[in-house]
């Protein structure tokens, strides 16, 4: 018998190219840019974009500064876009790494051209209907022609790409086309990130951004997914025990055995990303003779342990690894259960410094 | 004007200390131990063990011995108990930094016999109610004499604490005592965290674990929280536009503008740790002529931005900041409309690592 202690998160770097290179082909003509801001959705920006750039991406969206130059490092010859744009707090970076801002308001241009860096020809964000950054009509109306030329792309972002039939997709495509024929004719113009890539190449343009669709999220949930998962999540059982009829587990004692239990002390909790909506509400899977067991979680996640039901299977034992995400238990399923979506779990799950971290190239 | 772009996380130590101290006098004669496991709850656990050290602490708690190892670069002459225990992938850690293994299952301690570290006496933690980590009754009535005298503290940990009159804190006392009377009579004990503090003398035993309340998370929640808050995050504005009556905003639609609005977007959002559950749900603070306007957050939260409803504000404009969680608005108020607990809260916020972070000793 081993004793382990520490969780261990395993990210697939061949199954993300594999999920790139179907997004590029549905995008195609489109260029494929992948967005990698939030350390690579929690993933790490770093490897994540070196696999990405070994593998033929030369264009990457952070969305910090700060961001821009660890990808930087990672894609010297990529052109790199800043979604949140350029201020004061952030310029060096943009100097330094040469990075391009996507300027998101009239303030910001005005910044912009105070502050202009040789060499680098800003994006514009502009409002189609998400109600978040960007130009609207009125704003646009008040740039002269030289200020709208300056632009080496236009941007927009779809609220509700994940609804196929969601009436803000045409909504927001309408708008765009618009504010694109009245402006921006000549600019090349990007709209859709990994959602917007399958309601069809209308929605395309020069550019697409992928983001979740790369780490395995299904960001179009109204058909199977067509991307391949890339994470493992496990973590050691640290104790198995009987648990007696009556008994309570966990904080506030939210669960109270209706009749004698084994359960199994897992090592791995909240403070390590795993969300405590999970509490009496998420699974644990182990696997016996190969066939996979969900044993339930049983009362509240606290900070470094899990509870979980494991009296359905029959050989457990200290030392035993069970999985919070992997094939068979997917990020979505996980956030279903947690009662979020996949990207905020995988964001809170990555920053955690304290998993043994694999990358499988 | 200026224009930023990058969130603001400012943690004071002055009054982390201060919390320190009065959870000292409250836990007196009692040891008050810093439990800075999780980063010291994301907190940074080499800035806050440095602090805490600086000013008397000598024992701390973390939960992992890749932990304990950050801790002792800060107390180099510290007691570090690790609460997870000691296993094959952590041994080098303990053996390294001198870290006192708190042994929770006889499995482990079988690992320990094997292994054990010249100078280090193991705490052990026992089963008294929360059915986590720990020995049985009948697992230590397996053990010898002398294998019984060879720990340094006795440890349990209390399920409920933070509900003064839960039955579970009497049966637990209740269940720790036998333990101790029959199996350690001669050990030091430990069974309470900081709510445990707050109920009384009888619950302290030798050796208190502060954690949360440090941290200014009010742990007694039936009473005023007598701790300071320590932590103020704040994000800019980076845009601030009309949206008129019948506008959608953010993913999904889910907000509707029921009149014309004046709404602000904010440069902070669940990628930073700020919960998505607080989607129409949470309030941004802003200052006006030093009056505090609380300003509903709009529709869902994104990855890095917040859209805000400031149509009470008179004055706002793109530079400005937005206040997350300050004294008017404390983490566990922010918890509260998240629909979580603090704890989780500071432990996702506090790993970001595209926030501009300042100590204020």
């Amino acid at each position: 018998m081993s004793i382990y202690t520490t969780p261990i998160f395993n990210i697939n770097l061949t199954k993300m190219i594999e999920n790139f290179n179907l997004l590029k082909k549905l995008s195609a003509p489109a260029i494929p840019a992948a967005v990698v801001k939030d350390d690579a959705y929690g993933l790490g920006a770093y490897e994540i974009t070196q696999s990405l750039y070994q593998n033929g991406c030369r264009h990457f969206f952070v969305a910090h500064g700060s961001e821009g130059k660890i990808v930087r490092h990672a894609a010297p010859k990529a052109e790199i876009f800043v979604l949140q744009g350029i201020g004061e707090d952030s310029f060096e970076y943009f100097n330094e790494a040469k990075l391009i801002p996507v300027i998101c308001s009239p303030a910001m241009l005005d910044f912009w051209h105070t502050h202009k860096i040789e060499g680098i020809r800003p994006a514009i964000q502009v409002e189609t209907g998400l109600n978040r950054l960007g130009f609207k009509v009125a704003d646009l109306e008040k740039l002269t022609s030289s200020e709208l030329s300056e632009f080496s792309y236009v941007l927009s972002h779809l609220s509700c790409a994940d609804e196929q039939a969601h009436f803000m997709n045409a909504r927001q495509l309408e708008n765009f086309h618009k504010i694109k024929q009245r402006f921006f004719a000549n600019t090349p113009a990007t709209l859709s990130a990994s959602d917007g890539v399958f309601l069809g190449s209308e929605f395309h343009f020069d550019l697409t951004r992928l983001g979740a669709a790369l780490y395995g999220i299904n960001t179009a949930p109204y058909r199977e997914n067509e991307m391949k998962n890339i994470l493992e999540l496990k973590a050691p059982v640290l104790q198995v025990k009987k648990l007696d009829k009556g008994e309570f587990v966990g904080y506030s004692a939210t669960f109270r055995a209706p009749c004698d239990m084994k359960i199994a002390i897992v090592s791995i909790g909240y403070g390590d990303g795993v969300p405590r909506s999970l509490s009496n509400r998420g699974k644990v899977i182990f696997y016996e003779n190969g066939k996979a067991c969900y044993c339930p979680i049983l009362g509240r996640v606290s900070m470094d342990n899990i509870i979980c039901d494991v009296s359905s299977v029959q050989n457990i034992s200290t030392g035993d690894f069970g999985y919070l995400i992997n094939d068979d238990y997917t990020v979505d399923d996980v956030a279903r259960d947690a009662g979020t979506i996949a990207y905020e779990l995988i964001s809170n799950l990555g920053k955690n410094p304290r998993f043994i971290r694999n990358y499988t190239a």
